[in-house]
C-alpha cells in the first residue's frame, strides 16, 4: 500500500526538525513536502536549516527543496510546526484550499469548532470536524490541533481520574525543559545556576486547554469540563522533558492514593485499542521509586510518547498528589500531531 | 564592650563553614570555639576542614584547634550545625551542662517545649524557654531551633497574610538548590540535565514546621495553627537559593492580589524594630517583574537574609498565588541561627 | 553455536553497569556471572546495585546472584571493572587460576608483559601473552588491558599519523566528562558553573600509555615509542564524552592539514578487517564543520565506539592541531574491553 | 578635586553594563554620558537596557538619557564597549573630534600606531600616541585599546617569564565562559551537557595579540615579539572566568617550575608602583593546591583584576606548563579599559 504523503510547515524550526526526525521510517506517512517562511524558500533543506536535534539530519530530506507555506502543496496531510504568531491565517488558508492540517500551533486550539485532540483523551472530539467544515466552508480540508506541551502530560494523567472518580480542582507547578522554548530559545546566561519562574503565555494555556479536552461534545462545540486549574510555570536547566507537580481534588471522597495509582496504571485509550503506530503500549507508565519520574531517566519512555507518573500520595490540601513527566518535544509536540494524524487515518478522515 | 564568645558544633561541615563565614566581623559575637566529630578533633581547622564555601577560609580560624562536641566548651553560646542524626543527644547534653544552644538541626525542632524560632514570625515563642528549663532541668542552658531551609521562606511569606487575612490552606512546590544537601551532597551525574522530584524528609518538615511557627503559645507548649500545608519538594541544578511556587487559601474572602502584595511589602518584624545586626531592612522584598524572583539574581538580597516574592496573582483553585525565594544556606541555616541568637541577646537571654 | 560465557568483576559499579548494558544482546558473549565485593555478595543484582546508566537495568540480570570476585567463577572470560586499588591482586589470582581476564583497570596496564591493547592500534601486542603465561605461570589464563579513557581517543587519532608520517611530540589538553569519575563521583557543587583543572593520576596515564601502545614488540616486552606527550587534564560539566585539544609534531616536514585529515579519514584497523561485532565501520569519523566534534552531538558516533575528529589545521608551535572526542564509558571503558575480547576470540585465544 | 567625566559607548550591551557597574564609586572617574546605537537613543537608560549583570542597575544611571555614539559627547574620556563590527569608524571619528578613547573593541587593536595596552605589561607602548596623533590628525584625541579577554590573562602570565627567561613558543587551550559571548550569546541548548571547541575569531586574536603586547617600540610602531603562539579555543558552561591550559618553551634552559613560580609570584608592574585605583595588589596570584585555579572560586581574586595561576610543573614537550584564569568581563574587558584609563591619567594623557 502506498503511504500518505505529508508536508511539514515550519520545517526548518526546531519543532519542524522534530517532525522530520519523528516521521523517519513511519509505516503510514512519508515526508513529501518541507515548507518554511520566505528566507528558506527555494533552498535545499540541508542549506536552509540549522539542524539542532539529535541524531543527524536524515539523508532523505537533505536535498529536498523548501517550499512556501501556502495552498497547493502536493501532499495529503499537512503538519504545522509554525510559530503561533503566523500559524492562524496560514493554516486557515490551507484548510480552505482542501488541505487537512494537524497543527502543533496554539492559534486555533481554543476555537470552538476545532478539536484540541489527544487520542487517548478525547477521540470523540473529531465529531467537531463536520461542523467546522460547514461553518468555515473548508470542503474536504480541516484543522485538528494538539495541546501545549505541558497540557498533554497533565491531561493524560487527569483523564483516568476524571473517568473513574471525577476531577474538580487541579493545582500544577511545572519545571519545563529548555527545548520547549525552541532555538536559540533560552540564553545560557539566563538559566545556568538558575530557575526562571515564568514562561510567557504558558499558564493560561495550562489552565484552559485541559478543560476543553476533558469537556463534552455539545452539538458543534465543546462544553468545557467544570474543573478549576491553577498553574505555576517554571523554566529549569533540563534539555527535554517537562516535569509537573500535581495536586488534585477528586469528584468524590473515599478515594486513596492506591486507587488513583491503579486507575493510572490500568488506563488505555483508543490509540492502544487501534494499535496506532506511534501509540505507546501504556500511555501512562507508573514508577514505584520514591524519586521518579526524572526528566533525564524517564523522558524517553515509550519512545517519548508515554507520560510517566510517580510519587502518588495523599494531599493534605486537595485529595491526592503526584509527579508527572512528559517529553515536551515528542508527546508534547511532533509525536502528538503525528498520533492525531494516525487517529485521523484510522478513522477514515484522510480519504479523498 | 566585649563580644559574646560563641562556639560552632559541626564546624567542619558545609553548614558549619557557613556559620564561620557569616560570623566574620559580627559586631556582637566572636568565634571562640570550633567543634566537630572524632576524626577532626585536635587538628587545626584548616587541616580538618575541606572548605567549600566562598570566599576563602578566614585567616582568623585557620589555626584554631578543633574541639570535641561535648560539655565544657569555653563559650557563652553554641551554634549547632550538626547533622540531625547526631544533634539530638549532643545538644541536650550541652544544654544540661548550662550551654545556650542555637541549633540549625532538626532533632529538637518539633519538641513541644523548644522554640522553633524565626524572629520576624514568632519571637514570643521564646516564652517556652522557662518551661523547657524546668522540665528538662537545664539550669541556665536551653535549646532554640531554627526551621528547615524551605520552611523559613514559606513561613516568612505566610506570616503577614496570617496576621492580616488569616491563612487556611497552603500548597507549595519547591525547587531547591544543591547546597541544601551539603557536601559532597548531590552527585553531579544525578542532577546535570535533570530534576529530582524528591528530597528525603523534606516534605514532612515543610508541612509541619510552618504550623508550629504560626501557632500560639499555650502555657508551656505551642498550639499549632489550623493550617493545612501540602508540599512537593524537588531538587534542581542551582547552587544556592530555594525557589517555591505557593498557592494560599486565605481566612476570608474579598482579598485581592494587590492586598496581598501590600501586606507582604509593608511587613516588618521584631528584628527590624530592634535593629538586630543581621536583620535585613525589609524581611520580604517584592519584585514587580513578571519573571522574578530568580535564584541567581535574588538570593543575596538583604545579604541573603531577605526573602524575595514576586508574581503575586489570583489563584483559580485557592485564593492567591506567588513565587518566593530564600537563600537556603543563609536565611535558611547559618543566618537563621545567628539572627535567633541576636534576638536572644537583645532580649536578655544570654546574660549570666 | 553457543556463546562464550562471560563474567563481570565489579559489576555493581558504574563501569560494571556499562559492561552489563553494552553486552546486552551481544552475538558472541553472554553474561553468566556478576561479581562484586563483599557487601554485595549473595544478593540479587537488582538489590545490590544502584543502577545509574541509561536505559533501565536489563531484565535478564536483575535476579542474578552477585558472586565474590575470586577464582572459580563459572565462565570462560572475565571482564574486570574493578577499581584500580583492588584490581591488581584479584586479576592476577584469577589469571593464575586459569581465567582469561580483559581488564579496564589500570593496575596491570604498564606491566611489561601485559598487552595494553586497542585492536585498531596494536593487535600484534597479543604476542606478549605467551611470555606472560610463562613468566607468571598462568597456564591457560592471561590478562589483557585496555587503556585509560582519555588515552584511547588520543592514541586512535595518533595511530594513522604515526604510521604515515611519524609522530614526535604531542601536546594534549582534555575536557573530560563526569561519568569518567564514576558514581557518586564528582559532587555537583564542585562542577556546576566550574571547571576543575586536575584529575588525580590522569596526566601520568595520558603521557605514558600512548607511548606503550604505539611501541613495538621486542621479545616478551614492548619498547615504548619515542614520543613525548604532555597532558593537561580538566573536568568539565558534561555527562559523557571526553574532548581533547591536540597538537602534534610529526616525524617529517611538508605534511599539511589536508594530508593529516586524509590519513585519519581513511584509517581502518584489524577490527574493521575482521568485522568484529563491536567494531565501528570507521574507527575515526571526521567532521568538516568549524565547531565539531562536540560531546553532546558526537559521543554516540559508531555506537560510542568511533572517535570523532575535527578542526584539523596547522599549528604555529608544533605541526598540526585538531580536536578529538571519544565516549569515555564506551570506547574508553566497557566497549574497549569487549572489543579486546572480540579480538581475542577472533584470533583463537579463548579456545580451551 | 573634581572627577574626570567619562562616557560609555555601547552602554546598553552586556560589556557596557560591566563598565557601568565597574565605574560605580570610582575615585577618579564619574559616568557622565551613556551612549548607544539608534534604537536606544533618547530613552532613559533603565528603559533602553535589559540589565543582565549582577547586582542591580545602579540608581544613579537609571534616569540618564541614552545619547548617540558620535562626536560631541560631553565628557573627557570615552570608553568603547561597541561591537567590533561598528567600533572602527565610530572610534576614529570620536578621536578625530578630540575625544580620548579607551576601547575594548578589537577594531583598532592591531593598528600599528595604536597601543594594545595592559599596564603591567607594556606601559611604554603609550609612546605610540604622539605618532598616532600626527599620522591621523587627531589633535588632542587618541585611541588606546585593551586586548581580547583570553589574551589578557595569557599575556600577564607570560610577561614575567619573558622578562626573566625569555619566551619562545606557547601552546594554549582555553575553556572560556559564557559571558564572553555577550547576551543573549550562547543558546542554552548549545552548551548544557556540552563543550563547543570553537569561538569565531578567537584563536587568531590569541595567537597575534600577545606578540604585539610583548613586542618592543620601534619609532612610531611596535615590533612584535618573536614568539610563536598556538591556540585552541573552547566554550564551556561557566558563567564567568576564562581558564587556560598553557605550555611554554622558554628562552633558555635550566629553568625549573619553581623558578617560574617565583617569577610569577613576585611580579609587579607599573599599576602597582603607581597605586592605580583598579590595580590589584598582586597582578598574578599563585595557588598551591593541585586543583586550582577554578573559575568558580578564583575569578573574583583581586576584584576580578588579578589573574590566578596554579599547577606550575615541567612540560615533557615544551619546558613548563601551568593553568591560568582571568575574569573575562573584568580584567578581560571593562576593568582592562578602566585600568588603561587610570594609567593614562596618571601619566598625564588626560590633561587638556
Amino acid at each position: 500500500v502506498s503511504k500518505v504523503r505529508v508536508g511539514i510547515l515550519g520545517a526548518t524550526g526546531v519543532v519542524g526538525q522534530h517532525f522530520v526526525r519523528f516521521l523517519q521510517g513511519h509505516p503510514w506517512f512519508e515526508v513529501a513536502v518541507l515548507a518554511a517562511s520566505g528566507r528558506s524558500e527555494g533552498r535545499a533543506y540541508a542549506e536552509a536549516c540549522r539542524w539542532v536535534v539529535s541524531p543527524e539530519m536524515p539523508a532523505a530530506v537533505r536535498g529536498m527543496t523548501v517550499q512556501p507555506c501556502g495552498p497547493g502543496l502536493e501532499c495529503d496531510l499537512v503538519f504545522s510546526a509554525l510559530p503561533s504568531e503566523t500559524a492562524g491565517p496560514v493554516e486557515a488558508a490551507l484548510a480552505a484550499a482542501g488541505h487537512r492540517v494537524s497543527s502543533n500551533a496554539s492559534a486555533h486550539r481554543m476555537d470552538p469548532d476545532v478539536p484540541l485532540l489527544v487520542p487517548e483523551v478525547n477521540p470523540e472530539h473529531l465529531g467537531l470536524l463536520e461542523a467546522q467544515r460547514r461553518a468555515r466552508g473548508f470542503g474536504r480540508g480541516f484543522i485538528v490541533t494538539n495541546p501545549n506541551c505541558s497540557a498533554v502530560a497533565l491531561t493524560l494523567a487527569l483523564k483516568p481520574l476524571a473517568d473513574r472518580f471525577g476531577v474538580r480542582r487541579v493545582s500544577v507547578v511545572t519545571m519545563q525543559a529548555l527545548s520547549g522554548a525552541g532555538y536559540p530559545g533560552v540564553p545560557s546566561l539566563d538559566i545556568l545556576d538558575n530557575v526562571v519562574p515564568y514562561i510567557s503565555g504558558e499558564e493560561d494555556k495550562l489552565e484552559s486547554e485541559p478543560r476543553k479536552m476533558l469537556g463534552s461534545l455539545d452539538g458543534g462545540t465543546v462544553r468545557p469540563a467544570p474543573i478549576a486549574v491553577s498553574a505555576h510555570c517554571n523554566r529549569v536547566a533540563t534539555r527535554d522533558g517537562h516535569l509537573e507537580a500535581v495536586s488534585v481534588q477528586l469528584g468524590r471522597t473515599g478515594v486513596g492514593p492506591e486507587d488513583v495509582s491503579e486507575a493510572l496504571a490500568s488506563f488505555r485509550g483508543r490509540p492502544q485499542e487501534l494499535g496506532l503506530p506511534s501509540a505507546p503500549p501504556r500511555p501512562i507508565v507508573m514508577r514505584a521509586e520514591a524519586d521518579r519520574p526524572q526528566p533525564l531517566h524517564d523522558r524517553d519512555e515509550g519512545g517519548g510518547m508515554a507520560v510517566v507518573v510517580g510519587r502518588v500520595r495523599a494531599c493534605p490540601v486537595l485529595d491526592v498528589k503526584f509527579s508527572v513527566l512528559g517529553h515536551n518535544a515528542i508527546r508534547g509536540a511532533a509525536g502528538a500531531a503525528v498520533l492525531n494524524a494516525e487517529l485521523l487515518k484510522a478513522e477514515g478522515w484522510l480519504e479523498a
